[in-house]
């Protein structure tokens, strides 16, 4: 974090400035030689390719081999393609498999549909073997901070793999085994946001949104008037309404909360650091981790070319700035500007983002990103929700009110290889 | 729009290019003398105000008023705060009424859920009673481009009314009423978007967004795959995919194409006046009419002080310059920068927009925005819908194609009064 960041630094401590001035995000702790880990039991968790989802949906509907083939070829997709990726992932999964088994192992292969907490226990360390999607499901489950969890890239040409080891690995895998074993890495702490909820308008039941493919739509607001409506009947209308729960889920990347429909604008208050209530008007708010700031906080604060080339233009002519603008400067200034959205994901702040913010005569300006150590937010809204991680939704309707903050027990333990 | 936005002009030709550049944005068209306009019989649409949805919502769930008061109350909302806009509404409109019939006009009062295409051949003119929303309702009835709307807003202070009247009127809707008669005001054909749909996983059933608050969710995947299977039994699984099919709507403001759930990624493949297709992976895409300039679309484009401030700083540091950025520097540079953002309603030119672009080793980087005649957008999602100004939603997923353009026989009759 640069100092011109300083701007964004306004509501944090000495300390914390400290903290992101003083540690370049890109430089790795020389930390003490670690001891070698050699897990006796590793479950190996694997993602559900689309090839497989396709066919479930499908054969779900009744219809043959045939008729899919056909029917993905009229839309422009193909069936052999699909089929391509799933044996690219599963020919990965076995490479991985098998080098756990030759160092003498106790592998269990584990769909993430079976993946479940018993799975976490009987682990000494698990494996996901898929994307970053992959990686968030297991971390989800894994609520302990001493569980180590390392991800790996099964899919390099189609998946980014942010949270897996270096795309290398993937076909050289007992590579990385060696390192673990002979130490040579280091345990990076990745820090996970917590939530607490309270008011009204709870239903502290989730819906798994990886899961729902096939019946994603809910039918929540009816299911929230049930839910009054008996409470009104045995006569716990007001008892029920100012219970605050430490929800049972941590995010690895982020919260993201606002309207469940994407065309509908969100409506809120946000309260910073136990700051004074704001009411704002947006298409969402996001708050993530070090780890989550180069995901979809990334995607939603970074800049295009096209942008920064018009801003500095206008600063030009505005300010009398001669700043040359050839295209490898806009370049520079573009990357600078992106890379300073991200941070260390041992970092113990959270970036809060007020995504589009709509100011207008009715809804005031105010700071539309910035460090914080916690973030209160009270719905306003029809029907929103509150993702962790893009993958688990939980409701969060007018009145009800999101207490998020970060605590060292909820850290999760993932590796870094040495080069 | 000024000189420095060529770069956004890239794809068009000289004419479109002299009609951006030659005719700035404020510049009112000193038209020949317009005849006074007294149409005999007039429509006025009226919305529904908050209280009446809660009062609806909740009595369908057997609440009593007093446990809606109190429901509200520990929701932080005023049931006499929603009363009080409610009838500050309700007085506006009968101004507006008692204007009317005091010039010997013809009046029918409609609420929303009662308007419809009878209504819209009835009256000579119809009036929107509301805020932007209601205007956005009243235009999607008129499909020919000479009836004329007209705004008014009924909460100033709580409503943006961009759509309608200055708020001057609100109260004095007799002066409006006799620039009407005297011809002192100038015709505003707003142009609109039409669309074209072909290709499969189409569902050419719409989803009104607005009507449906009480119920939101659809099982839209459930649908179709019913569809198809009922397709393929009765033989018609072939026929049914070449189809296109103009949409029988126009969006005033813009289309907006992308996931359903506002948590998952869009992946589409878009086309810029028969240009090449692009893959895209991104939170949706937005292409908007000059009127829709300031709505979403601005909301998505538009940037903060905040970021503005970083990218000059940024530059300065790059280009080795020490200048100091001084608040209003930094405020002038970014209203610049929005205000690029906004063209005229009877422009005939779309903008898209790629919202939130995620460009990585996987997906291309291209123009984020840009100006066009026609786009071609191809659908790649899981659970997809196009909507139109934020109102009407239809499905969109893998394998639809959607064609957006505009037409001369496709504009609404506005008008602009004169100072």
């Amino acid at each position: 974090m640069s100092r011109r960041s300083a701007v964004n630094l306004v509501r944090l401590g000495t300390r914390a400035a400290s903290l992101l001035y003083g540690n370049p995000l890109r430089r790795v702790h020389t930390a003490q030689p670690v001891a070698g880990f050699k897990p006796e039991k590793v479950a190996v968790v694997t993602k559900t390719t689309r090839y497989e989802f396709e066919q479930q949906r499908y054969l779900y509907a009744g219809l043959s081999e045939e008729d899919l083939t056909q029917l993905l070829a009229m839309k422009g997709s193909s069936y052999s393609g699909l089929l391509e990726r799933h044996n690219i992932h599963t020919s990965n999964v076995e490479h991985v498999v098998r080098s756990l088994r030759r160092e003498g192992m106790e592998v269990r292969v584990v769909k993430r549909g079976e993946y479940d907490e018993e799975v976490v226990r009987w682990a000494d360390a698990i494996i996901s073997a898929g994307g970053d999607g992959t990686m968030l499901l297991v971390a989800s489950k894994v609520l302990s901070n001493d569980k180590p969890v390392v991800g790996v890239n099964t899919d390099p040409e189609r998946s980014e793999g942010h949270l897996c080891l270096p795309v290398h690995y993937t076909h050289a895998f007992p590579e990385a085994l060696g390192k673990l074993c002979r130490g040579e890495f280091r345990w990076l702490w990745r820090q996970r946001i917590r939530v607490h909820l309270e008011g009204t308008g709870i239903n502290p039941s989730s819906v798994d949104l990886h899961e729902q493919q096939l019946s994603l739509e809910q039918h929540s607001q009816a299911h929230r008037i049930t839910t009054m409506d008996s409470r009104r009947r045995t006569g716990t209308l007001h008892d029920s309404f100012s219970k605050t729960s430490l929800l049972p889920i941590r995010s690895l990347n982020e919260i993201f909360i606002g309207e469940s429909l994407s065309s509908r604008a969100s409506y809120y208050e946000i309260s910073v650091d136990d700051g004074p209530w704001e009411k704002q008007k947006s298409s969402g708010l996001s708050i993530c981790t070090g780890t989550g700031s180069k995901a979809w906080s990334y995607n939603i604060n970074k800049l295009a070319e096209q942008a920064v080339e018009e801003v500095l233009q206008i600063g030009k002519s505005q300010a009398g700035l001669d700043v040359p603008l050839h295209r490898d400067i806009i370049e520079k200034v573009t990357d600078e500007y992106n890379e300073s959205l991200v941070f260390r994901p041992d970092d113990t702040h959270l970036l809060y983002s007020i995504r589009e913010p709509i100011v207008n005569r009715v809804f005031s300006s105010s700071r539309q990103r910035g460090f914080a150590s916690r973030v209160s937010v009270r719905s306003r809204c029809w029907d929103a929700c509150m993702v962790l991680d893009g993958g688990t939704s939980f409701e969060f309707n007018d009145g009800a009110i999101a207490t998020i903050s970060m605590s060292e027990e909820d850290r999760l333990r993932t590796v870094v290889l040495e080069h």
